[in-house]
């Protein structure tokens, strides 16, 4: 092999291997962190999966690279305890919290809720150590816990006090909100004529239809592709 | 003593007899069957005792009879069980039921609340009783617990679906609605701008300040002066 | 015809109708009052079922009648709502009370149970009104919401609280008790080595297995064939 | 000052330097991490202060120092999150988890108790850290909530539960188990034959009387002074 071949494919070899690890380094890891609705999201249909379809029709597919931390009956609590090891180590750029439901639901279905005050202590924990860790985070509210449109879901009341207590953490900490509530309840007024409890954007009160994925997805999505 | 004397006597006697005795026999006897909150409304100051007062100076006084029939911690079954001896031997000419905070609160404060198609049960069997023996009824919904104005008391949800379901057997009974929900909450959505939970219309998110027995006098009077 | 022969037949005629009649007499009608496992007693293999077995194994069911009268879900409020219709329209000789089961259950399950102190209240006016119509009243305490035998099942203080008051009932009203609660913890101490939830007298923790239903049947047995 | 003397102060105060470092090194910190009953513990009369004088008795008051680690209302999930802060900061070499009532008792009071299998992996995180550390650890069951001892205190089911768990852990994780359930329910047994709700080893049910901080610091007295 001549010297000037080797020098070409030791060339070419380094261009590669910079531009890979160019596209490496720019390729930004988002997490998902959060309950079995995110558990979900991760399959084919669910938000994280949707989102994924989004990044790669807006060409953006090699700059993003989606993860999913969700694990079923998680509360805010669950997500503290096992963030070394579900995300610290998996060193994401962004992680968006998408947790709330279990801590007011299972008040009522099993006695063991949160309190709000310890779901803000637990929350901001997190946040603290997303960001000693440079981690980018944004933060949603639950969505819903029944559809019915006339204020009458069981839960409301409490849903819609831990979503202002995530609504204020995002204003104190600086931090993107994707408003799930909000965007849930807007999207039932107008969806939700008949005030069903479910099967507008839930298939159970709570899990999310193919229409609740795709409003999730959406709503994200106008956030993340924001992040720098 | 003459004896046209004496007759003028007689007959002026038998004048008032008969003329106090037809009074008695006009008065209305108002009778209202709830929790503490009609405990305290008898107290002076008391919703049942503004009434009187609102009775007497429209020159009503004489007419209608107030009577309270309220105990702590009463729930809808309560009132079920004590109806015997505590209305049907007053035989009064209209009973105003004002319960349903006790069947929502003590869901989560003692796990002992009522579930919501029991309460319709028990409502039903009670407005059935006071029917047959003659009796007018007016039902109330429950008014607050928590007086919050971002729609994040707890207990929103439930008031409101408890509070729907007296107002679908207003309906159906075909019986007069005091919906003090809804007064409570046009009230607090102009008087409460800074969203606290007590200290307008209660004094510990439940039990009426003066402000809230004002308004409850006046709701109740708009409708039990109508009922012939 | 002769006259003999129709004074015979008269005679017979006679005999067989005030045998029958007495036979209609003597034959008590007895009533199972309860919840959910009532209302699977009287299905083949349920404990009424094996009851009726064991009055006719006996010959004694020309003597006896048993109706069931349960229905899920109630508690001893539900049982006062429909004593009317369900029990006094029926005219039975002994009713044999079987509820708290829900009372305690639903507390932790739906922050719908019944305090115990109304829980006493309802039963005293169920025993009341049955005494009033001269019915005969046996009571059982509620047995088992789990079979665990370390005294871990999560509402055995309860279950026991509750089954005092229906003790302390048994004894201030003179009414015999059938002890359920404490035949089944009896059982389970010698037949549940290996602590289990369920699968010895209940199926799920609370409904009865065969087993479960022929110790309700053996006991409610002894204590009923000896009500005059 | 003469070279002898300066050699004479300066082995003195060597020696002494020597022996107050020494003392120092085998000073034991023992830190007590638990919740109201534990930050109640440190005042005079608390079941910490009671084992400062035992120490200080037995001659050992040089060898121990006791600090109390207790917040009020806290849960399993509380300590682990102020676990850097409050306790390895602190360099203790022994620590005693003294925790369980909140997780018991607020899934009745207030709905946000802990599942039992959250209690047990927050529980095993905790003691995973504190090994980490080199620190030793016991481990303590609740005591109680309620003293009657006919097995009829509503959450007695429970609190065997959560401490048949902190029992296995003591096994499985061959720690020193301080079983304070087991000694106050021998003390009751003997010692509140009327079978009273409170006032024998608790003030209220809960919190430690002086009879109960008593009981508590000779247990952990047995236990603390054994490990080396």
């Amino acid at each position: 092999m001549s010297k000037t071949f080797k020098l070409l494919i030791i060339s070419v070899s380094l261009t590669f291997a910079i531009s890979s690890f160019s596209i490496m380094q720019t390729k930004k890891k988002v997490l998902f962190f959060g309950d079995s609705i995110t558990q979900a999201g991760v399959k084919p249909g669910g938000y994280v999966d949707l989102m994924n379809a989004m990044f790669l029709s807006n060409g953006l597919d090699k700059s993003y690279e989606l993860i999913g931390a969700g694990i079923g009956g998680n509360k805010v609590y669950d997500l503290y305890l096992r963030m070394e090891e579900d995300v610290l180590t998996k060193h994401p750029d962004i992680v968006v919290i998408y947790v709330g439901v279990n801590d007011v639901w299972h008040k009522q279905s099993s006695g063991t809720g949160t309190d709000a005050d310890k779901f803000e202590k637990f929350y901001l924990a997190i946040i603290k150590k997303l960001k000693q860790a440079n981690i980018k985070v944004a933060i949603c509210t639950p969505a819903v816990i029944g559809e019915k449109t006339d204020f009458a879901n069981q839960l409301d009341g409490d849903l819609n006090k831990y979503s202002n207590v995530i609504r204020s953490i995002a204003k104190a900490e600086n931090l993107p909100l994707i408003d799930l509530r909000k965007a849930f309840l807007q999207h039932n007024f107008s969806k939700n004529p008949d005030n069903k409890e479910s099967g507008i954007l839930t298939t159970d009160r709570v899990h999310l239809s193919d229409a609740g994925n795709k409003l999730v997805a959406d709503e994200m999505w106008k956030t993340i592709k924001e992040i720098k």
